[in-house]
């Protein structure tokens, strides 16, 4: 049986959150932030607390917000999701058809998986991964000269590279000191090229990662990678590695030391807690380092179930989302995450976030009259005080902010100057900007006016680590994918990247053929060299 | 004498903008894309052609472009800048009335600087900078074991690390091989902590940048390092060098090895060509690679002076920023260049846009009726079409793309696969996306459609070099001035910082005090412990 896909216009509580957002809560009214409204607007999560008193909402508001979420059947179609149905489909269209259980990835820790048969798969992978560390580990897996492998060199592109890029740059206090990671994407070869120059290929073991098994940036760099190695006198059969679909064209024992297996019921952008990232990890980090990471991953979507919008951080935070957007016009969400280390994060998630939502089509085949997914940005703070803080805060642009914050440093090693510790700094930035872009400020001169009532949340953890890490990204994944059912889009296919790809080829084929390029506006014109 | 400053909507070509964005030349239309139009609506620059075939404008759009641009006093004002007026100001309200002289520091190839006094002050500071680099190679600078300096640690934030960041990663390619650079900026604690892991102390220079020698960052980092270096038995002294104001708190012989000079009329974000980028790229490329990035950007300027706005890529790219913006109504502009190398010049030119011009005031202390800057964001191609092009082709929310490319890789190293090279394949997916973009595609299937009709211009360059780094850099530059002009804001002050500062001054107290917190909400409920 199929979920309840509603258009979000349809439900009750559409027409009563409109009539709400014409006069919202005003955050830089007279004594509006007060410490009970802090305390009120806050949900208690394992992993992430989420504090809102700084959103423009009320309790009304949130009441709404909820009749839309069970309107909505969110919570049903998120349980759906998880237990494998296919969820990736368009009604009336031909789509992929497929189910989307990255979730399973994770749901290894319960004697019950959701969805046994994924997680069965998910294990045996587990089960490959862990045999091949202890392998490398043992020097059973070692080089020509008998010698480990210290670099991994990870090629992927999209999901398959800015997830585990992200995860990797935010776990390197984790990292074993006796390994590093290095990541190419682009088919620049200028990409390949300056990884090549700072690895000894000897001792490098490369991962390449393609679900089909025949993505042209991929295979581009790979066989850059792998004519580098011939190159060096080295058997690429020795260092290569792959992760991809079972039977794809790159599960071929010949060309790698190891294949690991992605399925199709996992996308791409959902993919860091599948073999995609898992291996990686794995390598820079160690296998029980991966368990934290999905135990956090686990916790959350377990977390993710309740139905409770007030007891559910990625719930409410795809709620307060949808409110921002869709009733209150905000186009842009800026994650601001005030740590360094998560400093690749928002580009995973503006990946993740307009790969799932940037879509015009509901999944009836009819158009969504209203906007779907926002644009997303961000740096971290307090690096973006310094920098697009400005347009924030008196700019004419509204932008929805969400703030990432840890109690604790990653390595706690710190000092004091001026009466406080760098992280208290930090933390003491991150809670000042929030209250500053919801209160601001009045002054006779009008260039040091601050506006305020800017929405704003920030989701607050202990310190991040392999676990939380895990819990974050699957916060995230939950939120978008929240957000997709309330804007009744199919959230897991793509097909905007098809458009593209076509007219690269007829270009490619213009160039080839050195005809008169009657084709495709002279294909472009010579290639843009114009004339 | 000051410039015309006059309201944008106060132009009469604004009213026939306004007239004539009402129907917009539609790109998705049968035929709108000829290799004429191509061919018509292209920019020959020095450094950098632009192709604007997929603006949606016509020649009466230009036309009136062109009459705002005269209205304006566009180039003017440009004019007034460089000659040293104090065009950071406020008319009838208090403000910083300083001089913007960015492009004095480049000015230095000529007989007739435009204005001698700041060009002289830069020229001193480069005689001080090439004879410290000869030191360094001679080996009358070194570590107290008489080895030389590999490693130079910069510390800076926001102006004084984005741009600087930016440069060296896009420059890496002609970087000594026997030298490497860091960057600190986060008051993260983590931030510091993960360059320090990784370089040698004892034979690494610690520059640190701030103009007023205060920025708490800055001086958090700066005290972090100190503290290793006599951790490590090292003199900081011999160690430290700095990029501040003459007599800032940082210009102290007792402190520092060698003090550079910035001089007040120059803004941390237009900093880049001053001591703030110079110092760091003198020491990762050499003198020579300096003076080349200098007079990349001197060139641009130079040509930018144009008033012809056809013939003037910075000006013409200005004026289809406010077309799209003010007329058609595009909230964010994404930068998407075509060149893995300048990963974080959209960061750059994130923070010097909406620092810049993400303003709600007027220069004569009204406020702006409109809209002024744009949110701007963007990641490297192909990547992005493996992530957020989804939303810019099929998603909701109308973004105006800016494409930077390049007729060769950098160090073209590169392989042939499937009858074409990498870097084919590069250019190719850039036109093809451009014309993706531009002209859509019908289908039966609903999800299979892309409407087209998406605005972007493409920026072509020849190769990725220092000159021509200096030659985009300053290409940015010009055009957020223009801007900045034509919406007639100070693109120069920053005073939305200011707030932000103050209350996380108040929070540090708070929980400095220990005491009960009724000040902030509670110190924002005890620093976000909650309860």
């Amino acid at each position: 049986m199929s979920s309840k896909w509603q258009s979000i216009y349809d439900c009750k509580a559409y027409a009563i959150l409109k009539r709400l957002a014409a006069t919202p809560f005003d955050l830089s009214a007279e004594k509006a932030l007060t410490p009970e409204r802090l305390q009120k607007f806050f949900c208690k999560g394992s992993a992430f607390d989420l504090l809102y008193g700084c959103q423009r909402v009320t309790t009304e508001v949130l009441d709404a917000l909820q009749s839309l979420a069970d309107e909505c059947d969110l919570s049903r179609q998120f349980g759906k999701m998880r237990a494998g149905d296919v969820m990736n489909r368009l009604e009336n269209f031909p789509s992929e058809e497929r189910q989307v259980l990255h979730t399973s990835c994770r749901d290894i820790f319960s004697r019950n998986p959701i969805c046994e048969p994924a997680t069965n798969q998910a294990k045996a992978e587990l089960v490959k991964l862990k045999a091949f560390l202890e392998e490398l580990d043992k020097g059973t897996i070692c080089n020509a000269r008998g010698q480990s492998y210290n670099t991994l060199v990870h090629i992927g592109i999209g999901g398959s590279d800015l997830g585990p890029r992200a995860i990797y740059e935010a776990l390197l206090p984790y990292r074993r000191k006796d390994r590093v990671v290095h990541f190419i994407a682009n088919v620049d070869p200028d990409d390949s090229a300056a990884v090549l120059e700072n690895v000894d290929l000897s001792r490098t073991l490369v991962l390449v990662v393609s679900k089909s098994g025949t993505t042209l940036e991929t295979l581009s760099n790979e066989t850059l990678v792998r004519t580098a190695l011939e190159d060096a006198g080295l058997d690429p059969a020795r260092h290569c590695l792959s992760v991809t679909g079972e039977s794809s064209p790159m599960d071929n024992p010949n060309h790698y030391l190891r294949s690991f297996y992605l399925y199709d019921y996992i996308g791409g952008r959902f993919s860091s807690t599948s073999m995609v990232g898992a291996v990686m990890l794995g390598f820079a980090l160690g296998y029980e380092q991966v368990l934290e990471f999905l135990q956090g991953a686990a916790s959350l979507d377990e977390a993710s179930t309740e139905k409770d919008i007030r007891s559910n951080p990625a719930l409410l935070l795809a709620l307060l989302g949808v409110w921002n957007h869709t009733f209150l016009g905000m186009s842009t969400v800026a994650i601001l995450p005030y740590s360094q280390a998560l400093h690749r994060f928002p580009a995973h998630l503006q990946q993740c976030d307009m790969e799932s939502n940037g879509k015009s089509v509901q999944r009836n085949g009819e158009p969504l009259q209203i906007k779907s997914g926002p644009i997303i940005w961000g740096e971290p703070g307090t690096n973006g005080q310094h920098a697009f803080y400005q347009l924030l805060h008196q700019g004419t642009e509204d932008v929805a902010v969400e703030f990432i914050g840890f109690r604790k440093s990653q390595r706690e090693k710190d000092i004091q100057l001026k009466g406080s510790s760098s992280q208290q700094k930090l933390i003491a930035n991150l809670l000042a900007q929030s209250m500053a872009f919801a209160v601001g400020k009045n002054d006779n001169n009008p260039n040091n006016r601050f506006p305020g009532n800017k929405a704003n949340t920030i989701l607050m953890g202990d310190k991040l680590t392999p676990e939380s890490m895990g819990a974050l990204l699957a916060l995230y994944e939950a939120k978008i994918v929240f957000q997709g059912f309330c804007w009744n889009v199919n959230s897991f296919d793509q097909e905007g990247v098809q458009l593209g790809k076509v007219l690269a080829g007829e270009i490619l084929s213009a160039m080839d053929e050195k005809d008169d390029g009657k084709t495709l506006a002279k294909a472009f014109l010579t290639t843009a060299g114009i004339k």
